[in-house]
């Protein structure tokens, strides 16, 4: 295989906006010595001086203020800083000033994605975000390109590295999730506030991307309904196994038969321990995209850290240092779709309750009434009959069914601690 | 997320060179009314008129002449008749005619890929192969582009799907190796003639192109040495069982600490069943490649069949139709390797004996004498003493040792068939 340089390559100068763990890695990166064409030529951060290292070339322009970024000769302003603004005004200016940009911003890309990509059309500029999702994985150009010729049907995912490192941690010491959530945030992975891992926004927004990328849905990021794993617990994982399963936080977007919408769901769920899913482990993530043509294909990679993710920039700079400054056309068919949350699944509930004969029987009530029929009800021994944990499982219904049986069922008095629900990953969902 | 025209499209006339399984499936999605820009032009087959269907539309040349094609409109000449000749000659002739070829021939890039890429860059057209490797998994693009930022060191991967399916039918219900081999003909997995299938000439194409692409090493594809899992039998899955692994044709290619050589293998292996090895199930293919930055990312998908190899054709396609006639620089650190046979594992070694006092101590004696430590001595109960099949694991040493010591051990007089001898993948090589 001969790969050399096909024509001169000129420098491609690129600015850094964002000095933090991602930034400093792509900074490492740029200077090794062995990325030309790519030359970092500015780093652009709050209170710059603070910040400035000895490692990178005197060539190097530091700067606090963005306006020098955008005055400068800089080719490809990357975008590391995060959160919707400024990072989104910064990212629209950069590319109206003729700028090309890669970001890691998922927020950006999920909230104002659609906006800043007209941006880059028009001003034939490259906007790319491998590093908005999975960091490691190249799911964004697999997508994009690699599974271009097929159509997308469903697009699951562990997107979230925290959630799992805390879910595993919970599954493989039955730890507490405080004690997860304390290990996860020692070793640096969940931040001081770690709503947006544990409660699904930070998957939500990068489902929302692959979403619009991999089925070429765009839909209203907030819609996409979320439910926290904070309510799952270490003797959830007991049940889960004896079911031939585990619990991950699983974003899950599938096209509604040939239709525009698509169901749509960030949720903690028991996964077969034959799915790819559940062989997400640590700080991983697994994309699976099901394509109708190519059938299942499965991802599997580190979706965040510092070096990972400065990975997913560096291919997007070296991208844009290949295709050359002007954007290639782009096109992909795409159309708004709404969300649809029902999905139809087994589901799992999981109660503590204090003692007493009946219980069953009026549980089973509730399900007859809503149509809903029970598969199995687990119990584990040698549980204090003041705070007894069972488990119900039901035979495949919508979750809006189970949600109003549930509903009712939280009315009754027996309950020692909150029922927990969560669906169950369908068998056929595994890989064959 | 908006992806719309970015300037006006120009029709991509397609030329299609070959029409078999995997070119009739390329036709098909060419013309299901949602490929636009690429429009199918001709099609090139010997005998055409066998082949002429009503499904394409009436524009379209028909021609048992490759020479109509060079003398075409075609912008893309789509090679898939495979075999080295006339393939080889017909790629070059078509770059030279300054038309992008999209290929899946593996032979082809894998012996003559370097010369053909060089006339691609000279003529600034696009030679795209992703189909070449691993068909319904984006790899060579993963790897070329989407971690082109990362340092890839090594590459694992299960690369024929008919052998992997020969080998989880040997497990699943220990059929043996001619029953697999006959079902596998059947389904249309295996050929005729199954040689560059079952003895590893088709994986060995692939690896050298992984290794040139992925790790920048450019190897002599004859030289990297190959193992049959013809020996392979189905007692074997009942004593990997027994060591938590099971077989695998695994091709492996892993630079030697940063030098410039490379050592690779294709041959049958034990593999851990918790590595991603294990998972590929049926004619499934699964990629591993381990990143200095990024870490491992495995990739699993359906390796072959018309579909899943069009998908990858018509990925090519849309690629170039996006990118324009002109193919953009392409360069990438490559250096010519040479390939090392050895390499460190432990080793799993099966014998078949007629039963006789004295034997482990002869074989104990040979492996004491080549410095070789066994590990652990396994027997199944309940065969006859006539053929009686037992295990011998080695600790950690390189396969030349456990070479040697296997020739001495074969001129013993008691063997009832003829011992087999494979590595085991190092628990160290499966995803963290």
């Amino acid at each position: 295989m001969a790969f050399f340089l096909n024509g001169s390559i000129s420098l491609v100068r690129v600015a850094l906006v964002g000095f933090g763990t991602v930034g400093q890695s792509v900074a490492r990166f740029l200077c090794d010595g062995a990325r030309r064409p790519l030359a970092l030529s500015h780093v652009c951060n709050r209170r710059v001086e603070r910040k400035v290292v000895d490692w990178v070339p005197p060539t190097v322009t530091w700067t606090s203020d963005f306006e020098d970024v955008l005055r400068s000769d800089a080719d490809v302003v990357v975008e590391v800083i995060g959160g919707l603004e400024p990072a989104g005004d910064w990212i629209r200016r950069a590319l109206e000033a003729g700028k090309s940009v890669v970001t890691a911003n998922k927020q950006v890309m999920a909230h104002m994605g659609s906006d800043l990509l007209q941006t880059a059309a028009e001003q034939e500029r490259h906007l790319l975000f491998e590093a908005a999702v999975a960091g490691g994985i190249p799911i964004i150009r697999s997508v994009r390109e690699g599974l271009a010729g097929d159509r997308l049907r469903r697009v699951l995912g562990v997107l979230n590295g925290t959630c799992n490192y805390m879910l595993t941690r919970m599954e493989a010491d039955r730890v507490s999730f405080d004690e997860a959530l304390r290990e996860a945030q020692e070793c640096g992975y969940a931040e001081a506030d770690p709503t947006a891992d544990v409660d699904g926004g930070d998957a939500q927004a990068k489902l929302a991307i692959l979403s619009a990328v991999g089925l070429g849905r765009r839909i209203a990021t907030g819609t996409i309904p979320l439910r926290s794993i904070r309510p799952v617990e270490a003797v959830d994982f007991t049940y889960a196994r004896r079911l031939g399963c585990t619990i991950r936080q699983v974003s899950r977007a599938e096209v509604l038969d040939g239709g525009a919408d698509v169901t749509a769901s960030v949720q903690p769920m028991l996964v077969p321990l034959t799915s790819p899913l559940a062989r997400a482990e640590g700080s991983q993530n697994v994309v699976i995209v099901d394509g109708a043509y190519g059938g299942e294909t499965a991802f599997r990679g580190f979706g965040a850290g510092g070096e990972p993710t400065a990975v997913a920039v560096v291919s997007d700079l070296e991208a844009i240092a290949r295709a050359g400054p002007i954007a290639p056309r782009r096109w992909q068919r795409t159309e708004d779709a709404r969300v649809a949350v029902d999905f139809e699944a087994p589901q799992y509930m999981r109660f503590v309750i204090v003692d007493r004969p009946g219980i069953i029987a009026s549980l089973a009530e509730v399900f007859l009434r809503h149509g809903l029929n029970i598969d199995s009800v687990l119990q584990e021994p040698d549980w204090p009959k003041s705070a007894l944990p069972f488990v119900v499982t039901l035979e495949p219904c919508g979750s809006g069914a189970a949600q109003a049986a549930l509903a009712e069922i939280e009315a009754f008095d027996f309950h020692a601690r909150p029922p927990v629900w969560m669906p169950i990953l369908p068998r056929g969902e595994r890989c064959p």
